[in-house]
């Protein structure tokens, strides 16, 4: 089955958008054995989407467009696909109602250029969009379905998988066979490391085929198995999945989307245990990722975000003579942090971060990318255990902040689990210590 | 003139790898006058490509290809363009001997396999790369110039800039000319109002051309000033651009990069004004967006991540009774959560978040999406000033914690600058209030 994605804008042609929904869609296609021929990306003008959508039917069997759904006028691509197969169009009065609806739901009366958004080639279908209110299309032209969705991600990607992949595996041939993959998630090794750990499984010609993507310091081992029958492939990949994860133990979090937030948020549930971050650098990044995960809030308290030295003072009560002497951004500090916060939040685990994100603020003692992490965590009978860890990062400002969260989390995860954080490969981790480095 | 690019590679249409490299290629060219009117992808297929640019061919005047030019057997440009031209490929001695250099430079010798790479279509030329192994080439077919340049980034920007770029201007033909583009980004309108309030400033003919593109709620107008001359397409870009933000005041916070935070934070600064938060359902996403901004420190103390009701009444000393009374999502604890923050942080500004962010916990009287914002500014010889506003936000949890904390900027730079806070589209605003929902 031949499948074109074309992408639809003038920000993506002009260089002003990089298009990242067409990597999506092909990958979503992907883990449903469906892979993708070409992508093209075309300007909002309608002779060109025209010209576009009528070569591309002529030898696609499947056509995934994006965007140009809006109610503006240089949104085409309704306009487009109707002079494609050269039928007028006209108001799905579905479509009308569900948009006007979307409005009065908001407390708003639909504003009357975006009547154009229920329009359809006579004969063809609207495809419902519950999160916006460009409803999609679904055209067909001499045999090549069409499917226009629009271009923000957050309405294209559950009308994809909701509406239009389902019609696609339905339209998939019988054979070569099935194609099942997935993906184990680690971090705090390198790429070269986790490949040196995998060994003979990156073999070109094996059967499930394993490769590494490194993306936001996560790095993911792909797996792809291809059998004729689905419980083969299923079996050979869950046999492969097992492998990786005990070559990759402990650095190994989770399958496919688990994230690491959420694979510390099920520990912490588990256990009920309650969390409390306490942030300098990171400014509530740690808090935000954290709380990505829905029922989050049966796990972690808050936290403090100090990124003042007046704030680490007068609200984690941090004492002033420890920044004065060690600096805000020193192991004493981040250990105060994580113990304060313990204890004003009545947690069980609290997680600190203090450092240099950059790219001003670096010395020659304290470079940009110094970041001292630390963990606390409650025991019975006796003052809390404090690990600290020191990294240093040599990415920008944001790429910092989001190894420095990480960091923090595997941290808790590897403590939570028994495993020496020691096997953090790019920190230097001190403690644990229960010598407490704040006055009593 | 006629300018496609292609890109090459199986990691890209699969969606393994996002394709930055045509967005670079396009903004770089637009730089310099020269628009794109088309981006391809397409597999590390000879067929596949060869079809590629023998179509392209007949309706461009200039091809610019990445990818495929590395030593494996997955690279395939080069016998593709010799395939597409029907010239065998042969030794450019001038380039193998560049090759041979590369990597006695290196200490090493050359592998056999990457002879290959020294290899172009008889009669044509390639270029030289600085950076790694991969020679560009340059081919016409049919009065159609194409440059080859490897995929790698590093190795592709600067042949683009060096070799490129000065054969595709000299191409030019005397006039268009020059194009230049801009953008001036809002928050707080949608982007079918945005539309209506440009009115004819969106005609599809106008010169400068004007768009619009929505992106995580941002929604940006797109300018694109053509002229013969540099001067005149400067001076068109300048005019178009002032006449939306007139159009657009005050919801237009920047032009081009500058983010909604970054706006705020420069009114801050020039005002000397410290800004504090407390957050409930964006966990931590407000500070997150504010401290992204390097330099933020000076005019950010810090804040509360008062996930809990527990941390919201003991942190901030919330008074139990209003949470008991009115519930943790409601306008007297967005209120309270401001005023408490903005005395215990020592700020003139805070900005506070409450809500149910979803999928779970939403009511009939308080579904998901339900989110109230306060923003309290400290007055000289007065009570603090509190505003309020209520959103009903409809999408995934993500997207309204995304949406909450932009509203929340949005409705302090409006206050700092003067502007009634009723604007907001999608808000109900309440207040200025100066009456003090908590127990004093």
């Amino acid at each position: 089955m031949q499948v074109v994605i074309i992408s639809i804008g003038d920000e993506l042609v002009l260089g002003q958008t990089v298009d990242t929904n067409s990597a999506w869609i092909a990958a979503t296609l992907i883990e449903q054995g469906i892979s993708v021929a070409q992508h093209v990306t075309v300007s909002d003008d309608l002779a060109a989407i025209t010209r576009t959508i009528q070569e591309e039917v002529t030898r696609a069997d499947w056509l995934i467009l994006t965007g140009g759904l809006g109610p503006t006028d240089d949104d085409l691509t309704r306009e487009a696909l109707a002079e494609a197969c050269g039928r007028p169009l006209e108001i799905d009065p579905v479509a009308l109602d569900r948009l006007e609806r979307f409005f009065t739901d908001r407390g708003r009366t639909m504003p009357e250029r975006n009547r154009k958004q229920a329009m359809v080639p006579r004969g063809h279908k609207s495809l419902e969009n519950p999160h916006g209110t460009a409803p999609g299309l679904l055209v067909t032209i001499n045999g090549c379905r069409i499917a226009a969705m629009p271009g923000v991600p957050a309405e294209m990607r559950p009308m994809l998988r909701n509406l239009v992949l389902p019609r696609l595996t339905a339209d998939q041939p019988d054979g070569p066979g099935f194609i099942l993959t997935s993906r184990i998630n680690t971090f705090g090794w390198g790429e070269s490391d986790v490949g040196r750990r995998l060994g003979t499984l990156m073999d070109r010609k094996r059967n499930p085929r394993v490769g590494t993507t490194i993306s936001d310091g996560i790095v993911a081992v792909r797996i792809r198995s291809e059998a004729s029958d689905r419980t083969v492939a299923e079996a050979h990949l869950e046999a492969t999945a097992e492998e990786i994860e005990s070559c990759l133990n402990p650095m190994a979090f989770g399958r496919d989307d688990q994230t690491l937030e959420g694979a510390l948020l099920t520990i912490l549930l588990e256990r009920n245990l309650k969390l409390v971050t306490a942030e300098s650098c990171t400014g509530g990044g740690l808090g935000e990722m954290i709380t990505r995960i829905p029922g989050s809030s049966a796990a972690y308290n808050g936290g403090w975000i100090c990124y003042s030295n007046e704030m680490k003072i007068q609200q984690l009560g941090i004492d002033p003579e420890i920044i004065l002497l060690h600096g805000a951004v020193s192991e004493p500090v981040a250990s105060a942090m994580a113990m304060r916060s313990l204890e004003l939040g009545h947690a069980d685990l609290a997680l600190a971060v203090t450092g240099v994100a950059g790219p001003e603020g670096g010395t020659e003692q304290k470079p940009v990318g110094t970041i001292w992490m630390a963990l606390a965590i409650r025991e019975a009978q006796a003052p809390p255990t404090v690990w600290t860890a020191q990294s240093h990062l040599s990415g920008d400002r944001l790429l910092n902040r989001d190894r420095a969260a990480k960091t923090a989390m595997q941290m808790a995860r590897l403590a939570l689990i028994g495993q020496p954080l020691e096997l953090l490969s790019w920190v230097r981790i001190g403690g644990p210590s229960r010598s407490v480095t704040w006055p009593a």
